[in-house]
């Protein structure tokens, strides 16, 4: 099994990456070769039991989409994409990487023909809702996207199940919820506090707390994510039917249950490293975002995630401090 | 008001052109000039109080839109399109046409700039919803098209609402209904028949029957599409908020209701002219179809369907016969 990976060098692709070659395998299928593409140059996880590629391009540049799917990888995680910030603020940009990068690599697919139905695990986002919302969104609900992103995953949602319907490929697409807590540094994204207030103080660091301690929020964690990959990779797509995309399921929890959760694992003293400073620009951004799913489909089909907020800390603990903090 | 039509040659988009011919104005505004576009030449509506311009070309050729858009009309009623079936049969022309030429035309707007930000209003379909859905479809029910036009319909509104958002156009999209009692010759659409039981015995001739009589369907008016239009071109766009495309109120009946309003306007002899002869194929398609609408937004909001298919039919009578039928 030849497996391809667009937007490799992310945060979820260097894991889902370094997960493979732990594992060896997708379910039952072992792996003979990994390609991992970026626009920057990713890293290849150690010691992977198969060779590993990596290719560097835009690949929404004319013909080079076409030279990732030439050795008909399957499946493919196509995780690339413009954020949404940038794709905001670049309208075209975010168009040319989202939208047409998204289709080229449909079309490319669709091109080679001959029996190639590979599995597209297409990352969508919960930026296809936009408010007002019911108080928990149901896998009926429509998508009406506040933002350019959003818009942009929405129509990739929309061509992966037709380009599914058609028969030129086997799609598969997820819709994240906020993954918690993203390791490394501070980003500028809106959502940026939900980690920074969980993993500033576990580091001995002092976090900002932008927003009231009310708001409601639905997370899972960097390995959540990994597994909703690896689970939409193996997943029989007759359980599908024609509507390809999914509502990942992840803990709701209000910002004070966040901070309750990180007091009962890591004291009161950590805890106590959380500085409020409330921002407008950041609350007005939040009050447009969903709170609560219920990803009933999804879980039906066998995606797990956390089940409370304690379990998505203690996975950042052993997955970034080797289970070890100081307190 | 420099208005532009573009799909003018179709039914929609000549009795469109021919009302505003009569009318001379939409709302306040009254018209300078009317542009009407499409693949094949429209017929220019007679006694117009204001210059008609023909303009036939592809649209999604490049360059083409550019030219349509350069003195800034104001609507805009996109309303070309390659039908359901032909977009079905030939995926590449449907996305090149439905999806590239609306975008096409959204980017050709945007390009401008300098504070022009035309009112376009953009058909779209209840083919974006897709089996299966409630007994009733509310305003906000997922899009889930299961064919490719339905996709492309689908896209379209994602596009018209974000480069609305974004302020570079001010778009209104309206998904019609079937629109019954089409004039003319039938057609191949597989509803087709929906018009065909009124239409060909109401000239004497037989049509066929290709359902059972128990097949509920929503319907509006050709004259009904045209006030949609109208409505929705100088509708206060505040009033729609980032959610811009509406389904649009009709007539929801079953074939033997709307049989029973044919036998009580024309008669028993004309209502024996419909021959059953059950279609499988055409039956299949028609379980995908959607029922019935609760069209909530878009009565709220002003746009107005018939109250009964009796009056679908006397509309009819009066726009195709002049008021006069032989029985």
């Amino acid at each position: 099994m030849d497996v391809l990976i667009l937007g490799a060098a992310g945060m979820v692709g260097r894991k889902l990456a370094e997960r493979l070659a732990q594992e060896g395998r997708i379910g039952e299928r072992s792996l003979s070769r990994l390609v991992l593409h970026d626009v920057v140059a990713p890293t290849p996880p150690a010691n992977a039991p198969f060779p590993v590629v990596t290719a560097v391009s835009d690949f929404s540049s004319p013909g080079e989409i076409e030279k990732l799917v030439a050795g008909r990888p399957d499946p493919i995680f196509h995780l690339a994409a413009i954020v949404s910030g940038e794709a905001e603020a670049d309208f075209e940009k975010g168009y040319r990487i989202n939208l047409d990068g998204t289709r080229a690599l449909f079309e490319a697919i669709r091109v080679i023909g001959d029996g190639y139905c590979p599995r597209v695990v297409f990352t969508s986002s919960i930026a296809v809702f936009g408010a007002p919302f019911p108080e928990a969104i149901g896998d009926e609900f429509f998508l009406t996207p506040l933002t350019s992103y959003g818009t942009q995953k929405a129509i990739g949602e929309l061509l992966l199940a037709d380009y599914t319907r058609r028969g030129f490929l086997d799609g598969v697409g997820i819709r994240l919820p906020t993954i918690c807590v993203r390791p490394g540094k501070p980003n500028k994204a809106a959502s940026g506090f939900f980690s920074g207030i969980i993993r500033e103080p576990l580091n001995g660091e002092e976090a900002i707390l932008p927003v009231p301690e009310d708001v409601r929020h639905t997370h899972a964690s960097p390995r959540s994510a990994v597994n909703f990959l690896l689970h939409a990779a193996s997943l029989d797509g007759n359980l599908l039917g024609p509507r390809r995309s999914l509502t990942m399921p992840g803990v709701s929890v209000t910002v004070a249950e966040q901070i309750e959760a990180l007091r009962r694992i890591a004291g009161d003293k950590v805890a106590a490293l959380i500085r409020r400073e409330p921002d407008p620009v950041v609350m007005r951004i939040v009050e447009g975002w969903p709170r609560r799913f219920d990803a009933q489909r999804a879980k039906r089909l066998g995606f797990k995630a956390e089940e409370s907020f304690d379990e998505i800390i203690r996975i950042h603990i052993e997955d970034e401090f080797r289970g070890e903090i100081v307190s």
